[in-house]
């Protein structure tokens, strides 16, 4: 049995809870806060996340005595305790006495006080003053009745210039590279004469003069998500090395940019997600279900963590609208849809002042005598209906390359043909009609294996390693379909140009060389025509592209580019390869998407089913579970299902059709043939 | 008798002059400078403001000689002098000596040399070379016959984020909450976990890693403003030392956000104000009258003085336009009618170089042989007709609330439910449909006496601390009428949510429990029905309101809050209340705010009259002086006015109707009944 | 025989290359590079410009065996070597051993290490270092046969507030104003009471409260290209002392705003240019027109260098569009049609990483079975055919006005009656009517002679010095004409408005008074009339314009200047001065610019040739080269051509018309009368 097994066991189904900052009120609220808790199904909270201060208030002297009583409180109701280490929010006395702790900027300034997370994660010290207090936070409580799960740190993010983040990426290149002469090639510092001749002259990349030394910010950005990884190591060994069967875990963030979570994953019992959909934004629960789909496959299929939401604004924008009435509970049922195990909140209670005091709460500022605790007891109820949904998953037949190398490659880096590449837009635009034509998809990077899926989906690759170009060419040559879009396999894991032709890690897979890449003009656009006669436009980008192997699946029929290739299709090995050369209109794009999968023999699930309702399965060996979610306020849905099951919401016997009101949810449990 | 009335006495009616900066002139410029003046009527000046490098070119040697000359030139003349202690403009040898003395900047990095403000007023340094210069010359020039008044600086304003700053600041934070605990508590730092435990853990809030701690942030511009004040204070005491009768002030500016010239006013003789409206911004007329009755209100309905304007465009924005030919004089009246007893402009004489060569003076480029030289002498001329008027004010029966506190709570502080609130837009907002209609209007702070008032008008009060909330409850609950908009009364004096249903502060006064804020999306809009079936739309802003003792005036017809409440009117003891809880159109809330008053038995003065024609009154127990200001530059307009009187600028009778050309204005003296 | 006739003479016509970096490559890379170089026709190369790190690795240790070799091998294949020295990319160990080397920011900050450029020209440190590879390389490759030219280091740039940027400030002024009273003089810094009574005390001008003295701010640009060109002289001095018969020059760039030109190129064997037109933007072979226009007078109508361009996209904007197929030849010839001698590339190979590895090269990526290379070559073809141009050149009858004083004047300065001007912009919108008419015109500065042309167009000279005013002033006393443009000579040399009536330097020569500048609102228009009874629309700037001798050639017709003149004429001496006080709509003017010019007796050379197909003649005594360059790439042209010759292109005889296909030219020698 895993440590998560022991977890669910613990929870008896699904978890339901959120952050818990008791230390922010007195002791009578308390009281009121577990009754609460109980009046809405809570199960667990996050207890601690900011409260270094309140459990060190200064240098060695500890005071424990609230959170004795507040984990015993806990305890006595029956409600777990995912305990945190308290080191986001390094107290006021340690960057007092130690100012250098204080990240430094790009521009070459130390931030103020004021925040969380305002430590560098390589200086000796925030990590000397963090393995403390966790030691001291493990000692007390590994033992507790209370504990659940170790929550290490929080939204782990700082970006620090500071000179012990230069000597420890000083050795972190060490490592990566071995020699300097290594160094200066991958670098390519022969250009504009910037070769190291010691390393000691290697700083952290301050703002120069113009613009930055690619691979020297790319591997800065590599570097940091693994400062960060080892300052979070280092705390779940300390948990670890008292009690060895609790779950640990750190919490992510939605299109997190700054920490490489490919790697951080396997290092965790659960992958854990904070996500803040903006209700304002029409279509942000898609790229909700692309992040739930990526959490899912961050640790191969497993069961993961909702950590944070809101229940319903935000503050941290410029304009947090509210959730509507339903929008909550359906952004919940989204999550288990696509294999969370949880769903959790910040926070418990909202906070009086500080700078949060407007994110909503499980209990809002109104009290419980209001629209969003009502809400909150309500899905509390249903969650314990959905207690089944625990511990299963999905395996998905669509695979969508997504890793950080490429975001960085693409984004970080000043200087490519155009500059204003958004890895996550692009993203999205090959995920969203996947997910609008109801197919599961798993994510994958480029370290992922691939066996057992029939298509990859890659969008915008640029930046890819050999073992990358090598994955992927592997998974064409016996048989699988690859989608691939322009601009993919430039260069290699050092940001150095595939040469003799782009692209160059997939001129045989594709079938094409390109001689030039050609970006398009501001409202420049081109007459794109397919095979069988139907033309769209395209704008943004072209490919001066010349087919070798490959043949063309549309041309130009306009430009200078007139009669040339705009898609390729070229036979690779026993498999099949599609390369779109520009940016097609949506329509034509989601068109040859849902063409290519269904070529490649992905048949559709749920046909019929309009694009606003949201169809996603989990499931074990027994049962499956079918989620269906209504996105729209304004209409209904009455959708058509095969087979029979019983909706866990309503207990109702479902068979060939659901009704769906706007906003409305249905889990049908059906069983699978023996 | 006043200092004021001595200072009227002297100037036989309005004071009339500019900023006179003879250091930057030979001498016999002045000689033709003294000649011009006395050929436009200036009866005074103020002079040195920016002199301190020329006064005292080296620490401790001074050179009195040139300002003694023009001294007694100016008193040989009949020009009275404003004499300024030149503590704006700290000479080059005193940052160079002390460059701790420049104002750190919020990103922690100083500023360079080459402005006025530029020091930190927390500077001991500062002080006490301002102490000195200051000293100097009341020991010199107290007992001048020109000497008429003293300018004590120039337009406080410099926030410093410096080493000084942060001494003095906790000083203040000691004197305001007495422990830490209570800074704690105020502070709300158990959020983030940012608890103080020794003052000196206590900086200027440099800009943090992501947003700032909000009552922090709202404590140090209450700090700053007290800062700047304490150094208008000592070198206001140093004045006062030598000669108590002069009358002493400093100049304030338009909607200026970094001082809280309620706590400065009292300090001060008389009010004073500098003001540029911009004459491409079709409106700045409006906002610069509400801006007239603000420092009226200021030291509670005293003639205040017009200390600097331009005489046509100015130099400090990307575009400055002329103001076309009349513009000034109106502009210039309309201050008169609303109290001010003087016209003064930056400056005499327009620069030949330094940054603001190109801002308009009274003696322009040009020469004397220009139009604005020649619409100087003629509004010279207009000024002694207008003698009367001097000591003359006026009192209103609205008043509008308009505070520092509030400003900064919405404005200074990121994480509102939409963060994008502009204080002065919605004051205007509120202040231009009464101007429409020519209601006279004071202005009130949270702790002003509201005694005689029949209507009160609140506008996004969002900060409001325990004692304001008294004062306008028992306001109402006394007979008056409130008009209340949104996001009021949410947080007490330390930026902490009143709980327990918003808005805390106001809930029983408005009869309703707000449940939560609901801002709008971009674009999107509702439609309001009033009582009378007659409905409008509203954008930006709804709340999710419950009625309670109040019952709606307006109620939404669609969207998510149909038929609920978006206007209420609630009677509070003798008083009635009226709470907007949306942004209604423009026209429609306009009429609410008319009938508001209307109903409250404001009866308007001056019905029938046109909107661009300015109506304002002011008088003593003997005379009213009634002002008829014809904004618009291409229509005529003919006035009706009750009963009889003389039109002092042609001293023709008018009875029962005035005509007006474009740009034209009348000041007719009415006798009031004995 | 000049250094540049030897050069062309070794050339044996014109220069064909590129920057060459084979220190970015292994060896056998070299062996291709030159057998293609070859192929191309390639017969100059600019090497080791960023190669200092290269060839001293380590502070006093040389390695220039790799050089050497290069060396040899291109003198064996034939190709000239312009020889950089490679100080504009000191290498990592100077700002490691050294880090006050690197450039402070006027926010006082110091940008980081990696790239070029990254030096404080005032350094002394630097300099010693930068003297001493100079001198090194000198000794070494002064006599080697490949040597054809010395590149003094690239694109000379870099603004540094450091300290030792201030000591050379201050020595720098000493010696412009001698004493500190003239300073504080010429800088008014009796306004704002800054007045300087100590060397000492004068800064750079860091970022200051507000904004900054304006003449301030003028010297230190002034001063900024100054230090740069003492860095330049420094090292030319020392190429020179070990061999005088060699051309020396620095690449400049295209509008560059940092560097007086007109300062350096006296200092130059040959003014050189680096240009990278836009292909995004459809103008962009207009300006460069203009450039090669600045460039050829830049040293009086020698020609000049075409030192750098792009074969095709550059990677420096966030759009890089690439040069469709004949743009970048027709780019080329359009620098030869105006008197350059030479087409050159950054760089011959594209790079594989570093910031500009998406800068396209005369080599690309794609390798030389590519369009560009096989571009690249056709070029190369043609460029042997075109060899009789070199040496020729050309001169107008039209000058131009631009210097970069009245750059700075304008833009470098805040606090104008308009802070939005462009004065490249408002320079181009003067030369392009001109060019549309395919008229030569000449650049020149306020200090260049002006005998021998017969009209001289000033673009909004807001600042010209007295000798400038003189210059212009005499040349129209002596029967030129003057067309001159609104918000001219307004301010002297130090920035201090010319007194008594705009404009100080030209109230004679233009005939008028003005007593006002009116900036127009935004959106705000006018109509304007001229005598012949034609009106069009104005915008953006009038004057309150009062005539004196002058007489109005076009009127307001409404607004409140209606009747009064918009544009002037007078007559001043035995010449012609036009006056435009408002921004005429484009057509109108370029109407009044085009009458002008022909009144002048400019008689066209082009009449009816459309104004998409540039026409421009460089000749010798014995014959002149008339290029025809069609810049569409859509439309085909029949171009009439006086008289008859030989396209040198074909070979083949032109005689009474010319056909171009698009982006098609022709270059036709014609024999001048003898």
């Amino acid at each position: 049995m895993t440590r998560m097994d022991a977890f669910r066991r613990r929870m008896q189904g699904l978890a339901y809870g959120g952050d818990y900052n008791p230390e922010q009120w007195d002791r009578e609220v308390w009281l009121e806060d577990v009754r609460l808790m109980r009046e809405a199904g809570v199960n667990i909270v996050s207890l601690g996340v900011f409260a270094w201060a309140s459990l060190e208030p200064e240098p060695g002297r500890y005071e424990f005595g609230w959170m004795d009583e507040v984990m015993d409180l806990l305890h006595a109701h029956g409600i777990s305790v995912n305990l945190a280490t308290p080191t986001a929010a390094p107290p006021v006395w340690l960057t007092h006495l130690h100012p250098e702790v204080f990240p430094i900027r790009e521009d070459g300034h130390p931030f103020g006080f004021g925040n969380r997370l305002q430590y560098d994660p390589s200086s000796p010290i925030y990590r000397e003053y963090a393995a403390n207090i966790t030691t001291r936070l493990a000692e007390r409580y590994s033992f507790h009745p209370a504990l659940a799960m170790w929550h290490i740190s929080n939204e782990y993010g700082p970006t620090a210039y500071n000179e012990a983040a230069a000597v420890s990426f000083r050795r972190w290149l060490r490592r990566r590279y071995g020699t300097l002469d290594r160094l200066n090639e991958a670098w390519t510092t022969r250009f504009w004469g910037q070769v190291y001749t010691d390393w000691e002259q290697i700083d952290v990349p301050h703002i120069p003069r113009t613009w930055m030394n690619p691979t020297r910010r790319l591997d800065f950005k590599r570097f940091t998500s693994d400062a960060l990884l080892e300052c979070y190591l280092a705390e779940r060994d300390i948990v670890r090395s008292f009690r060895d069967d609790v779950p640990v875990m750190t919490n992510f963030m939605r299109f997190y940019r700054h920490a490489d979570y490919w790697k951080w994953a396997p290092e965790e019992d659960a992958a854990a997600l904070d996500i803040y959909p903006n209700p304002a934004d029409a279509d942000s629960h898609v790229s909700a279900a692309f992040n739930f789909d990526l959490f899912r496959s961050l640790k191969g299929g497993q069961p993961w963590m909702l950590m944070e939401q809101s229940s319903s604004a935000v503050s941290q924008w410029r304009l947090n609208v509210v959730k509507e009435p339903g929008r909550m509970r359906l952004g919940s049922l989204q999550a288990l849809s696509r294999a969370s195990d949880s769903v959790m909140f910040f926070q418990w209670r909202a906070s009086r002042g500080g700078q949060e005091r407007f994110h909503s709460a499980m209990l809002p500022h109104s009290g419980p005598d209001s629209r969003t605790f009502r809400e909150i007891k309500d899905l509390g109820r249903e969650l314990k209906l959905l207690a089944p949904l625990a511990g299963t998953t999905s395996r998905a037949e669509i695979a969508i390359l997504f890793d950080w190398d490429g975001w960085w490659g693409l984004e970080e880096v000043f200087g490519l043909p155009r500059s204003d590449f958004s890895y996550t837009d692009t993203v999205m635009r090959h995920y969203t009609p996947l997910w609008e034509r109801h197919h599961a998809v798993d994510v994958v990077s480029a370290a992922s294996p691939l066996e057992g899926y029939k298509v990859l989906v890659v969008p915008n690759a640029y930046l890819i390693d050999d073992e990358g170009v090598r994955r992927i060419t592997e998974f064409a040559r016996s048989g699988g379909t690859v989608l691939m879009s322009f601009f993919s396999g430039v260069v290699d894991g050092d940001n150095r140009v595939r040469l003799d032709g782009y692209p160059g890690a997939f001129r045989e897979l594709i079938g094409a060389k390109i001689d030039e890449y050609w970006p398009a003009r501001p409202h420049e656009s081109f007459t794109v025509e397919f095979a069988d006669g139907s033309a769209c436009t395209s704008t943004w980008w072209r490919e001066d592209l010349h087919l070798e192997s490959g043949k063309a699946l549309a041309t130009y029929r306009d430009g200078l580019l007139a009669g040339r290739a705009a898609v390729v299709e070229n036979r690779y090995g026993a498999g099949r390869v599609v390369y779109v050369a520009t940016l097609l209109a949506e329509a034509a794009f989601d068109d040859l998407v849902a063409d290519t999968v269904e070529t490649a023999g992905v048949r559709p699930r749920f046909p019929g089913v309009p694009a606003h309702v949201e169809c996603a399965v989990r499931g074990d060996e027994r049962h499956e579970y079918v989620f269906l979610l209504n996105h729209s306020g304004e209409e209904g849905a009455s959708v058509p299902l095969a087979g029979e099951g019983t909706d866990l919401l309503t207990g109702r016997e479902v068979r060939g059709r659901v009704e769906l009101a706007p906003l409305g949810a249905a889990v049908v449990q059906v069983a699978r043939p023996a």
